[in-house]
């Protein structure tokens, strides 16, 4: 069998460790691919442990014991956090994005794995300390974020649909009233999508009134879940009220001129301290 | 300034690569955030290409001259593509999937980051070797497997919608044939999401007549697009004959047996050659 040195070993480690964050790796699993006693992993983990730190990628978390194994979490520093907050801003304030009405066209940031990935570090990099079982997002723009968050907190991701489909099987509904239209809608979650009881993280590409996250969380109440957090990547500044209380925005949409083709919109600050 | 050892900078490196596939760094890049001469990473990359080769992860190739850089452009082997379908089957096989009407419950698994980030690397490495511009799919389940395929290849991704949406902006709208229900759909994409011209690969969750793949294939022609390949994550046997010729998909559906409790899917074994 093939033997490998320390520099490959150190270089292979990195790329498990980053391809799957926040998932334990056991010594043993090491052990295996690399041919090499587990004393031997040991030290490789160390080292990477200490790069890791001193190029703050977040932490390497070591399992002591037989069924001993190591993990890592990324984070991100302030000023990084800030270089992606800044790009997003450049990126939707751009006023080629204004339709007719006010609106602003989004669809190809939030559907760009590149963007969506800088996007999912900040918030798994918020969140990484909680506990979570799930994330939960609603059909169809905040799938993205969902998904790339799950990868990077290394969980998985329920998606409530607009509608009832025969391939869900048994399905909860409720209605709610989105907050910005004052609309009634439905939103339909399959029950073998979420086990009772789980910690979940609510993730959505967009919050005006806050309807629809509320409507996520009167859901969760379905299924006995705790909502451990409430992330968003756009928030607008009015109506400042929201019907959730407790969220997490990455950008404040403060105001669209369409006349002038102005697009306010900043980090949020919160984030940056 | 702080300075790396090469243990060090070979271990950094190998994440930037790993979290960033199928995308071109430059020696400058490198030479900056490691402190270090072009020289220096030069070597150090020349070091990740042979244990890129020696551990079967694909391949770094270079970029010389002035302007040069590096990409790691992963692959997978024989062995690990047949792992990772032997355990799809395997997952999609369980019994209590099956849903009254024979219909399967799939959900949970295409919205499991850690199960189609594998199914990813599974399409990612049959087309890394064509030049692709962006993916295209059509809400809902489909979506995580084209998000993920589009972060392994590092190109954007365009979502059909079934409905039109007045944020999307002008959109073009085609209907077609739904090839097993036989029904007229209806399906559109913002003009904005696709550039003219443009490279595409097709992904989808699922294929039964192969009328929703054709239906976005129509699409392509409406936006001039070249549709350089079609990938879906499960094909049914029946019926044979498709709608659509050049498709390649992971797993084959050979029939559910509903009062029996049994799902027959298994690997193409096509890909395994």
């Amino acid at each position: 069998m093939k033997k490998y040195k320390r520099n490959q070993r150190i270089g292979a480690l990195m790329k498990i460790f980053a391809e799957k964050p926040n998932y334990i790796f056991s010594y043993n699993y090491f052990s295996e691919i690399f041919n090499a006693a587990k004393s031997t992993i040991s030290e490789d983990v160390a080292i990477v442990k200490q790069l890791v730190a001193e190029l703050e990628y977040g932490k390497i978390e070591t399992i002591s014991g037989a069924a001993g194994g190591a993990v890592f979490i990324p984070a991100l520093g302030t000023e990084e956090k800030r270089n992606i907050l800044n790009e997003l801003c450049d990126l939707f304030s751009n006023k080629s994005r204004i339709l007719p009405g006010g609106f602003i066209y989004v669809t190809d940031i939030f559907n760009n794995p590149s963007i969506i990935t800088n996007i999912a570090r900040v918030i798994s990099s918020e969140f990484s300390n909680k506990k979570i079982d799930c994330i939960i997002t609603v059909e169809t723009k905040g799938i993205p974020v969902a998904i790339l968050t799950g990868q990077k907190l290394n969980v998985p991701v329920a998606v409530i649909r607009r509608n009832n489909k025969v391939t869900e099987g048994t399905t909860v509904n409720i209605n709610y009233v989105s907050g910005s239209s004052n609309s009634i809608q439905t939103m339909s979650l399959s029950r073998r999508s979420l086990k009772e009881n789980s910690r979940v993280l609510i993730i959505d590409d967009f919050m005006k009134g806050g309807g629809t996250c509320k409507g996520m969380a009167d859901m969760m109440r379905e299924f006995n879940a705790e909502v451990v957090g409430t992330a968003v990547v756009i928030e607008t500044k009015e109506p400042e009220k929201k019907l959730v209380d407790d969220y997490t925005s990455l950008l404040i949409l403060n105001k669209v001129m369409e006349k002038d083709g102005i697009i306010d919109i900043q980090p949020n600050f919160k984030l940056l301290k």
